[in-house]
């Protein structure tokens, strides 16, 4: 399939930060776009930040494509709402669980046979720890991947305009049937939201000198327990057959652990350890790079600096001066002391020539 | 207190990563150490990387310091040798649970009734992904707290060599129980490395395809699942009481939650899972800043740039010649993508200026 661009007029119901980013992105690519929302703040809002001119129910549309951003709640409703109303527009809806949108859309009686054949679920994973409208941005789905999930129902027009509408806005585009991706996200997603959940949890009656001792594996563990609990439940509750399944699995690991623990002494305890660790190295060895794309291997190295302005930006001039690509680059340092760490990963082929290139330029490289 | 330099001479007895780290530390300021190590290899490697001279037995020493490094399993061993043979040196350990050692320490009958006196327990909570000498820097324990567990018999002067010792590797000092470091450090640091492999262990078995659909949550989340077993079996071994009181509170959550998605449309189930992630809102939020420090709050911007070596570099330079510092700093773009973002965060009252001074010159800054 080669996706042209789509030509709009898009229609986008719901104003959110997604669908408010998508107006953005397209807006951007000179579409026109058409924004909607029941809220006629966050319509307003949407409107004034350019992510399209504001719904007018007078107005005749006939739009190529109507994107349904609203709540994972309503979304199927919404959607059949669409196909009804604009019975040339193909419609995809944004919802992060698609079997259960899908399943709802197959009772609707009112549409017609072959209305379902305009319609594609999709799923943009990219989102940001603010919502709404002011925290859109058109870039919000660049390099994101964006999965399209088309049912059997599904023609190849309506699957060509939901593939342009995630061309349009760089994302990388994934196909899954509607049941392998709510798999995949009850465990790629839902069920890391969970385990951080818990954790966090555990946290809210701790003593404050407790949480003193906090470290980076515990702000990692729990980044994405600052999420909207509104959203979650929706999401959770939409794909709770297949998150009910792993978590399954997991009382099922625990409980063996629990049993571990409550004897740490016993023949086979450090056997039962070793094995819930050695297990959680290799899964975590088999996520792949960032953005889905191949696990490429880079090879860090650490170079001390002043904690002043403009030593990083020293730093990286030089390494671009030897031609070295920063693939990614962390920082280490705490406010008022006086050296920082900066940790860079290259490709392995340049590591070698790099750390030498820059001792001999003074740096102080940590290998 | 007011805790002074250690004058030394410093044995460190285990020349892995942390006892080579200790030894390298001190030597920047020209104290005196020692290193010795089971393993002759891994005894020349912290020799040869500055981390002290050889272990010789001919030699009469004696230390002001032994610092035990030794794996935790033997920690307690080590420390009575290391009372037993210098009964003039103060003996830390920095094993990661505090009381099972104090619990062996007080067993051991050959000890003079007042060697207890000279001994206090610590933990240095610093590490990295490497192990061995090889991976070892003096300023691996800069600004990370260190925390000192004095039982009831350790002297005043035995917990203010060990706080020297702790002030002179820059770290940040905390003092608690031993008893009740080991609950702290159950629920920030065991329970954590927990949750993140039983998550990891669940992608051993997935189709790549599903892991293709992995985003930052997952990998935030199972990070540290790419721990070593050989330590954490002995870390969870001999903190399993604390932590098996821990488990078995997030058994009875995840039992809950489990009811809740068997039917999820039951009167309640929502406000369940509503109340899981929100209680998790909570504890994420009591999680204080770096490094134990009050949580400053940074403002954060984004800017694109293309994907190419130095236009990173010509950012930072243009933000330094702006005289703004940078806090922190995060990537994210991926390879064969010709545009990447840079998250940057500054001192809030910094962050206007900054925005529009780089908006003049030409960066587009996503806000």
């Amino acid at each position: 399939m080669n996706p042209s661009h789509l030509l709009g007029p898009v229609l986008v119901l719901g104003s959110g930060l997604l669908g408010a980013s998508i107006g953005l992105g397209l807006r951007a690519h000179g579409i026109d776009v058409i924004v909607s929302d029941p809220s006629p703040s966050a319509q307003a809002v949407a409107v004034d930040i350019g992510a399209g001119r504001a719904f007018d129910a007078a107005e005749y549309l006939t739009p190529e494509l109507v994107v349904v951003a609203a709540p994972p709640d309503v979304t199927a409703q919404v959607v059949a709402g669409a196909l009804a109303r604009y019975p040339s527009a193909v419609v995809v809806d944004i919802a992060s669980v698609k079997g259960s949108v899908l399943a709802e859309l197959q009772t609707v009686e009112s549409l017609a046979p072959t209305a379902l054949g305009r319609y594609v679920g999709t799923h943009p994973m990219a989102g940001r720890e603010r919502s709404g409208p002011v925290a859109a941005r058109g870039q919000l789905f660049n390099s994101m991947p964006w999965v399209l999930c088309p049912s059997e129902a599904s023609s190849e027009h309506a699957i060509k305009v939901a593939h342009s509408l995630a061309i349009d806005l760089d994302a990388v585009v994934f196909r899954f049937a509607p049941d392998e991706h709510d798999e995949a996200v009850a465990l790629v997603s839902h069920l890391p939201q969970i385990m951080s959940s818990l954790v966090a949890s555990r946290l809210a009656d701790t003593p404050q000198h407790a949480l003193s001792l906090a470290g980076n594996g515990l702000r990692d563990v729990t980044r994405i327990a600052a999420s909207d609990p509104s959203l979650w439940v929706q999401i959770l509750g939409a794909n709770a057959p297949k998150v009910l399944e792993i978590m399954q699995g997991v009382r099922t690991d625990l409980d063996r652990l629990i049993n571990t623990l409550s004897a740490p002494t016993a023949p086979g305890a450090r056997l039962d350890l070793a094995q819930l660790i050695a297990e959680g190295n290799a899964g975590q060895g088999r996520i792949p790079g960032k953005h889905g794309g191949p696990a490429q291997q880079y090879s860090w190295l650490t170079v001390l600096v002043d904690d002043k302005p403009g030593q990083i930006a020293l730093l990286l001039t030089e390494i671009g001066e030897i031609g070295v690509n920063v693939e990614d680059l962390r920082l280490d340092h705490s406010a008022g002391l006086q050296v920082g760490m900066v940790e860079l990963s290259v490709l392995p082929s340049r590591r070698v020539a790099l750390v030498d290139e820059l001792t001999v330029r003074g740096w102080k490289v940590l290998q």
